[in-house]
């Protein structure tokens, strides 16, 4: 078939496209107050510019002393010390600690002038009314978090390049950072293209008609990604009103993603709208994966268009693998998020063919550590939905066996 | 000490806590547009009215035909159909297959009347300008999604008590669910305790002052667990005070989370506060967890109420193990997440004392598969925000060594 032969054209790997499909706009910098920055990325690492926690603190309830004090203390032949003060909570010390004596102080406290070290209040015993016994020597420094000990004057707060998590948000709290620079939300608009494809809302669909179901499961990803799905835009089969479309969502998005119809008419027509607009490169025609071969990806200055295929089960697959990462580029990620996986056994074999990356859906099993795989046409969101995750099944293998060891990489 | 000995009295382990401390409150449902039904938990199973895709639909480009016109055709002895039309998506056929014809068809057109499957136009060639020769059989079915392949009426569109995933907000689209039953998201009052604990805002601290950076960040996992952090507020040390607090959290939250300070004092005052709230059992006072160990867990009506170490890292490590699931439980999860971890071999040997549950951050080289252990004091944040990832180390290990296979938990 000339047709097929032509939308296949140019067909990549998936490591291709994740390593070499790497188009320029990246979205502009805003600030942000902190309580909104959570999951947001930073467009360049953040600095102290002060010590942290900024002064001397105990890490345990007891006393402060002089660590020499201390030297050669023991059970038998405890060390004493008179306590001359009490420490306060968010309070510097009234007195300091000279030869032979303690201060009081909790967990968290700062350290009186004089001390280098506290003592667990554990070790110690009360003497006399105003004297204890210490039973174990400290060192210099001991159950003392110095004052530049979380981080130093100019120390790194938070990476650039990767979303803030609730550490990092944390962190910066205690530095007082209440205003962050961080990546806009990359824009995504999503086109929903075909005469069939009508609004989810739409009571009772006429004959051969469908709701959009790509639409809000593609914005879900794009969320997830850090992204802020524009409102879909259906478009109908018609050459005009698709490349309108595009050219329109190129002007005011930062990536583009196109719900392709999945017949080959569908998917030249949106080859062929790809291709007639202005600075726009298609970089591939199709990629080696299963389900999900009918995938377009280009550029336009700078903005990526992925050309999902029609099929909601392929584009989904699709869109979580490529598009995702994409979303994230464009939003500033330079670092990609690490993805944990759950060792389970394979209920049964799976054919694959070299050279093609195959994405196949299983039940979880946790209790047994099975992973039983679910088949079903690519057109089929119910695979998707009754998965718990997903296998893949890399370019260079032929296929996995029955009872192999496999990473299934959950779903949300 | 006895302060020491009453503050641990009921000291729970981990999985004790996670299996039995289960307060029984949960948020109510509301309705909730699909538009904005990602990530929330529906109270109930969702289920079709109505089948779907709802028509028998072709998943190839091809024909339509009788199958049992195609039987016995092969390359050698290809069978000839006259085309007597063509399926145009989103409309029913104009015309029936009959014995001998076929009707063109892209993917996704509604099968005509007369056919029970459909040939690949792959598996086809044009004869004359209106025959076809099929080169291959097919079986009744083949090629076609049946009306009710994807979803039968009365089948599930969506699990009760798990969040919608992208693939289920499509489903739910597909079928035309528009409106949806949740819970409603959980609000978590959060309560810093401490005369030392101001704002993050706070512009200069004084002396022995820091800035309240587990509100915030708690609050991050509290989204992360489906819930809605209130305003944060920092009471002083003050029982009244911390009394009264605790009664308006408990009036307005599903879960309150007390951050205590980290002496002696501070936790017993944290207890006490609970203690004598009415209706309220305290359910252990301490957790065989490092960090973390000084942890209260209570309930007030069913209602949880977390006081968390007063070290940032340690209060950080408990609201993730213990506090998330207390707010997803609240937030009407019933199904626990399947976590994904990260492979990696251990840079050097984990000391840990059995009967006690180990949380350490590591550093992931993923390149080279290591995991390296960062140590440092329960108050330091920095531990937290320069670590990839956790490991556990279980209550029944007495450490690990260097060199052994972990799982890594990775951080966001």
């Amino acid at each position: 078939m000339a047709a097929t032969g032509r939308e296949f054209f140019t067909v990549k790997t998936v490591s291709e496209a994740l390593t070499e499909f790497r188009p320029g706009h990246v979205t502009p910098v805003e600030t942000v107050s902190l309580d909104d920055a959570y999951g947001r990325i930073p467009n360049t690492e953040i600095v102290a510019r002060g010590p942290l926690p900024g002064f001397d603190r105990s890490s345990v309830d007891g006393y402060a002393v002089r660590a020499s004090d201390t030297f050669g203390a023991s059970e038998s032949i405890p060390g004493y010390l008179r306590v001359v003060g009490a420490v306060r909570m968010g309070a510097s010390a009234a007195d300091s600690v000279g030869v032979g004596t303690a201060i009081a102080i909790p967990t968290g406290g700062m350290l009186p002038p004089g001390a280098d070290a506290v003592v667990m209040i554990e070790h110690t015993a009360d003497a006399t009314a105003d004297t204890i016994e210490v039973v174990r020597p400290v060192a210099p420094g001991e159950n003392v978090v110095r004052s530049d000990e979380d981080v130093g004057v100019g120390g790194a707060l938070a990476v650039g390049g990767r979303p803030l998590r609730a550490q990092d948000v944390g962190l910066l709290a205690a530095a007082g950072v209440v205003q962050v620079s961080v990546h806009s939300r990359p824009r995504v608009t999503i086109l929903a293209t075909g005469d069939e494809v009508d609004p989810p809302s739409t009571p009772a669909l006429a004959p051969g008609h469908v709701r959009d179901a790509l639409s809000i499961s593609v914005g879900a990803l794009v969320r997830e990604a850090g992204g802020e799905p524009a409102p879909p835009v259906i478009v109908g089969d018609d050459d005009g009103a698709l490349r309108d479309a595009l050219t329109a969502a190129i002007a005011t998005s930062d990536v583009v993603v196109i719900c392709a119809g999945s017949s080959v008419g569908m998917r030249d027509q949106t080859a062929d709208a790809v291709a007639t607009l202005p600075h726009t490169e298609t970089w591939c025609h199709g990629l080696a994966i299963k389900p999900g071969k009918p995938t377009l990806l280009a550029h336009s200055q700078g903005i990526p268009i992925i050309g999902l295929p029609g099929n909601p089960r392929s584009a989904l697959v699709v869109f979580r693998l490529i598009g995702m990462p994409l979303v994230r580029r464009a939003g500033g990620w330079t670092v990609a998020p690490v993805v944990g996986t759950v060792r389970a056994t394979l209920s049964r074999d799976l054919p694959s063919a070299a050279g093609r990356l195959d994405v196949v859906q299983v039940r979880l099993d946790l209790g047994a550590g099975v992973a039983e795989p679910i088949f079903g046409s690519s057109a089929l969101l119910s695979v998707l939905t009754a998965a718990g995750g997903y296998v893949i099944v890399p370019e260079d293998a032929n296929g996995l066996s029955a009872g192999e060891p496999v990473d299934v990489i959950p779903y949300g």
